[in-house]
């Protein structure tokens, strides 16, 4: 599968990657972004978020300290990003911990056509209807197998479903799954990796119309960046240092010797 | 002193710490609380901050950048924890800098019930009603005797006090007292460190019900893991990325060697 | 021009700098002013803002993430700060990207008197009615000249206005103009270092009255450390730490050997 060439495009084109996100991580969300060559900005006010989807090529979307208003612009910015066919990726953080997550992750769904959605097995199981427990925002298992869940979400929601975890899963709507065994084991020890992993695929939606594809290649360039990063540091805040600017300089020969994508 | 012991249960059960706290550090407060084993969440709305704390081991509250509406959550939160008995802990940030500030860490004294009330010599005194003054969220002085202002405020809000500073001290409210002398001046000059060392007092409470005990050995623990940094770093940024990482990799000899906890 | 000995003056004063700005960069802006020497704080509640600005030094404004509710804090500390004359300085950050943002704009302009008003030449040239273009946060051309833009903003809204980019431009109301050619290309790529720059002339505003000078300083001390740290760091998070960590060590040797201010 082409992976190097979508992230070439991203250098080249600079796509602006619109985000409504969390608090916590709103920093490395950014900088993922920009590192990897795309342009990050961020707009949340109920007053701003659909204009400023309106100019951008792709809108990423992260619940993980949602409100009530942040909820709302995300689906004002959702509606826009969708008239004007602007990929839309959902990370669904924490879907599963608590009722009032679970509910806004499933109104913003039924409100806004995502390109992608996003989370790790617990979060996606919740959505899928599984039986699953997230803990805050960890996995903490999920009845059920991976590609069965994956595939089955996408049907249903006619959206691309990404689980990420040990082995990332993306699943198409139209049936084909992508298997992604790049990573490493620190990148679960890191606070704001799963989100990195979501801005990711939010720019290289933003380049490449297939967004099972972008998806996959996000996820194994991101996992590519942490496998490099790992032979650097071994904890958690030099990593995350090294993770980002390993993806700042990811070349085609890592990403054509590295890249693990396997179809399902 | 048992320390060690309690950093290892950390590390065992992995307990969910639930976050209501300020925008500047707060992925200061989650990286620290994952680097030393446990997990962080953090949701600040309204509509779900008690339902996250209802299944969370231990709340941690830090006024930093505080609004009415996050003061609400925090005494919803707050409330459903005590109910559960799930500890709670509150960072004053920058009481006495303003007299809304200080109303509202006063108000979430007066309807949470708290395990343990941490800040700066300022930040105490003026809620133990010393003359105090507070610029920002830095100390400036106070009139009076830390051991006599720690004990007093203990023993009127029936709470752990623990005032941080270059020796930090831990009244309980029985009367039991901690000097702890570990820590480096360098921890004083770097963003989020008193956040974080609140965070890390919320984790230790999550596995140690002796609050006073739990909060003693999170600042040796913390400021050991400064000592071990400020021999890797001499500046702000290289320092808060040495400090997080060497909590991460706190041995048992480390902490055993360089712990120095005295009993009052 | 006298850059050093401002410098020193905030590491002997230690102003309180507060800021009322974004939440993807609030931890840098405070990282870079505690490095430089000042205190910042950040509190942005309604209810808050104006009491802790008038406590202040300095009061940093930054659009970054802006909602209606901060705007009106920005106006309520903005007023006290000007009651008080304390210094105020803008960042127009993402002005022209949409309405609202330059709409907001404008309305902080009209009530709050500010000592310097920040952009870059995208954002200022909006303001100053010139056809400019803005992609997200990011200047993406702009008819005119770089000092006609700024002088004719600067009489017509009598403060001094700072373009920064390749080459910096201070120009003052009464007509000097200042031009910076300190900092480097890869200070261009990492995410925040607009808003450092801001929160630096807020530091050195806290300490000079002649808000051209303290800008100009401010931008060549940036500059220098940006300088320093490319020698260190060649990716965007190495270059961060390394830049916050060189502004933190400046030395008098460093600043009378680097900087290049030019008067026009």
């Amino acid at each position: 599968m082409e992976v190097y060439g979508l992230l070439e495009k991203i250098r080249e084109r600079k796509p602006l990657v619109h985000h409504i996100t969390n608090w916590v991580t709103i920093y490395d969300c950014a900088a993922i972004t920009r590192a990897i060559g795309a342009l990050p900005v961020m707009a949340h006010a109920e007053e701003e978020a659909a204009e400023m989807a309106a100019i951008s090529s792709a809108l990423v979307l992260n619940i993980g300290t949602l409100t009530p208003s942040l909820v709302r612009a995300m689906v004002a910015a959702g509606k826009t990003a969708n008239g004007k066919r602007i990929p839309v990726v959902l990370d669904a953080v924490g879907a599963g911990a608590t009722e009032f997550r679970t509910g806004m992750a499933r109104e913003i769904m039924s409100k806004v056509k995502l390109s992608v959605l996003k989370g790790n097995i617990s979060e996606i199981g919740t959505l899928a209807g599984a039986k699953a427990r997230t803990r805050g925002v960890e996995a903490a298992g999920v009845e059920g197998d991976l590609t069965t869940i994956a595939k089955s979400l996408a049907a249903r929601e006619k959206t691309t479903v990404a689980i990420t975890g040990k082995m990332d899963v993306v699943a198409a709507p139209g049936g084909e799954t992508y298997y992604i065994e790049n990573g490493h084991s620190l990148m679960a020890k890191v606070v704001g990796t799963g989100c990195m992993a979501t801005s990711m695929i939010g720019a290289f939606c933003a380049v490449e119309k297939d967004s099972a594809k972008a998806a996959a290649a996000a996820l194994s360039c991101f996992g590519i960046a942490g496998e490099i990063a790992a032979k650097k540091a071994d904890a958690p805040m030099a990593f995350r240092l090294a993770l980002i600017d390993s993806a700042y300089r990811l070349t085609r020969a890592d990403v054509e010797k590295k890249s693990q994508v396997g179809v399902g």
